[in-house]
């Protein structure tokens, strides 16, 4: 097999940006990239870098070209990266080395999750990002080379406080906060550039993400989510991401399966304080834990409910 | 399709509370009934209408008219509907709107567990309620408008404290609230008339769901369990669900089978602490756990062992 | 099928020693007999038992026999009775009798895992081991008459301390104790005749299991592990038992599968303080888990990358 040409590895790397929502887009990619970089030029390096060495890895691998090209290898090293550099801060040298060969684990690791989730007609998701960075925020702090922080982050779950009454503010905040979220940063002005690399590259993702990040607002909003935790996006990220795989993803997108994707939407914003207690005591952050363990139930339970148009193995844009 | 005319409907929801001892059985599912509203008629009223969600859900859905008609779409969500009351208080609106978003959602885990488990042969059990039921308990602390009790459960797991001597009345109420502990239920004559409704469908079955709880009281004891913890029905509930599945329900009742039920017994009685120490971090009651996990071990290991006369998929009267 | 001659029964009990390290080597088995009881006759005795008993379980089931004279239903009963005396105490009866009903338990345990992981072309390890000792430590506490220590070890995961410079010294003692944590011992010198047992029975093998115990060693301390945690053996034993697997154990014994295997060993010294912060809140020992969790991830994953001749069901001389 010839190896990928330069022009060739960048579409490459830059659809691997895009993959992180679900669409093999150049462009969408290179906004993703510049609104990285809108959050501080730590992230945009750490995510492009990242891209590229999990792209890069997964090709010397001899992993399938065709899945390299469209970006298959590259979305879940680039969260590593930026998912390292959240965790253990992005200046120091270690967590840059860290990063580097968690790109190349993370790509073993896909590996696995593709071998074990393929024949049951199942995609990885972002199940390889998630476990690969979940388990080095764990055991961090038992290495002190790489752990700056003193203490460990575990602490007991504790019950929800504070005001739930959400003002015109916060609601714009958290919406825009929400597309920030899934790439682990805060702002809301980083969301506004992501909204926007998604509705460069097609519409009426955009507007699934939109009503999915809604869905998920509203089912935050209605179960009792303290305001504050609705309006820095955490009660979004997750319900996006399901929206987009559930509703032209993985499943064909149509009024049946729109209906399906919020009722997903809103199952894992519910879902995300549970992981947050399961992982609290050991100290890990959530990540996308919530979107993987629900998309994969919603995908899994699709192949039985007719209506939906199943999910053929390989549907979807994202799998080509 | 045709769809369920309302009798065969109610068959359907009777089938599926007798479901909970795998039992498509409508005059124990009657007694069922009876018997949870005997614990409060909420937790009738919720066991009921729960069955009911559950079986019309998934019929929506265009779910196996064969598997609804057995009532096999309708235990997992009778059990959500009365976990969701005993965790959540079943007297507040906010349990009663959750119990129904949460009856259609077990739907689509149960969904999920057929299509992940199915292919290994092995039945989805009761693990679409605990996982559903176990997620909204470790979440539920995080939404204000659901969660009405202050403090989280979580707690780090202690030692066993209290005499372990057990009187004659420990062991009558150890024995008959096993049974009711089934159905989350604690009082002693809640578990005389379960034991009643599983007479009055099989005779065989009740029979060897009272050697499952003789055996998982006498490991309970043995390994030293406090007293009190066998008097509450906590060390037999599990047991029962082993000794019906592995003799019975998904292996054919012989005197093989029966000595590996009771050996299953025995050791989801054991697991039942290890269980309570997992989830007790996060703040999660332990449900039917450790039945789930053993008895699927077992079934997924007596493939190996040709004097257990195998389980072939769709063997045994739960299946149909 | 005839049973077992006497001799043939032995023969597979001292390959089921060594299959602790995926060698069905007589002659090995005897050299880990020796070190153990070098350990303390106690845990001689724990390890032999335990592999008769897990031996003569699977062969009364009626496991293949190939699998039973190969020791492959031996080395998990091994550990388990090895496990259980570490954890509750092994001069205590109820901790004899508990190791005698592991080993049968972990017999099933192990069909399940079979059962399970074989379609996938994947062996189950130590994985029936880590879960029924798991388990076990887990629940001991909360029964009175096996845990005679008093408090539970739950506890919150800590940040490391202490200094991260390695003396000679350590290096030695940690070197050699990293093959006596294999079998849950802490002494150098039991270490040291364990890796007389591998260079008995296969040079490469002990030369792949040192190069792994190096590469463990050597990501700790780059890691910034405490020297303390490195001198103890708690760096490497994971580190040699998945270089013994992922290269000559169930993959090829090649310069590609090498250099995977060491890249496998330094992945599961990293995930090493992750298991550990998991199980540190509900009181449970890492045991082998680390081991068992990257090299299911790294043989799952091997299938996808042509450079490392894939593995095959049945492939590697512990597989037969």
């Amino acid at each position: 097999m010839p190896p990928l040409r330069p022009r060739e590895f960048a579409a490459a790397v830059l659809r691997g940006q895009g993959q992180v929502t679900f669409l093999p887009s150049v462009a969408a990619g290179g906004v993703f990239c510049l609104a990285l970089t809108a959050a501080g030029w730590e992230y945009g390096l750490y995510g492009l870098a990242g891209t590229a060495v999990g792209t890069g890895a997964a090709r010397l691998l001899g992993a399938d070209r065709d899945r390299v090209s469209l970006g298959l290898e590259g979305f879940n090293a680039c969260l590593t990266a930026l998912g390292l550099a959240a965790v253990l801060g992005p200046r120091h040298l270690s967590t840059a080395l860290l990063a580097l060969a968690g790109c190349g684990v993370v790509t073993v690791v896909t590996g696995a999750a593709g071998h074990l989730l393929g024949p049951l007609g199942l995609p990885s998701l972002t199940l390889p990002f998630c476990l690969t960075v979940s388990a080095t925020a764990a055991a961090a702090p038992g290495f002190r080379r790489i752990w700056h922080q003193g203490e460990t982050l575990a602490a007991p779950p504790r019950p929800a406080t504070g005001p739930t009454g959400l003002g015109p503010d916060d609601l714009a905040r958290g919406f825009l906060s929400g597309f920030a979220e899934i790439f682990l940063a805060p702002q809301w002005h980083v969301g506004a550039l992501l909204l926007l690399g998604l509705l460069v590259a097609s519409r009426r993702a955009a507007a699934v993400a939109c009503l999915g990040n809604a869905a998920g607002m509203a089912t935050a909003w209605a179960l009792g989510a303290p305001a504050a935790g609705i309006a820095d996006g955490t009660a979004g990220y997750n319900a996006v991401l399901v929206a987009l795989a559930l509703c032209g993803g993985f499943l064909p997108a149509r009024a049946a399966t729109l209906a399906y994707a919020l009722v997903g939407a809103a199952v894992a914003t519910a879902a995300g304080p549970a992981v947050a207690a399961l992982l609290a005591p050991s100290g890990g952050p959530v990540f996308t834990w919530p979107f993987v363990l629900t998309t994969l139930v919603f995908l899994a339970a699709a192949t039985s409910f007719p209506r939906l148009g199943a999910h053929r193995r390989g549907a979807g844009p994202a799998e080509g």
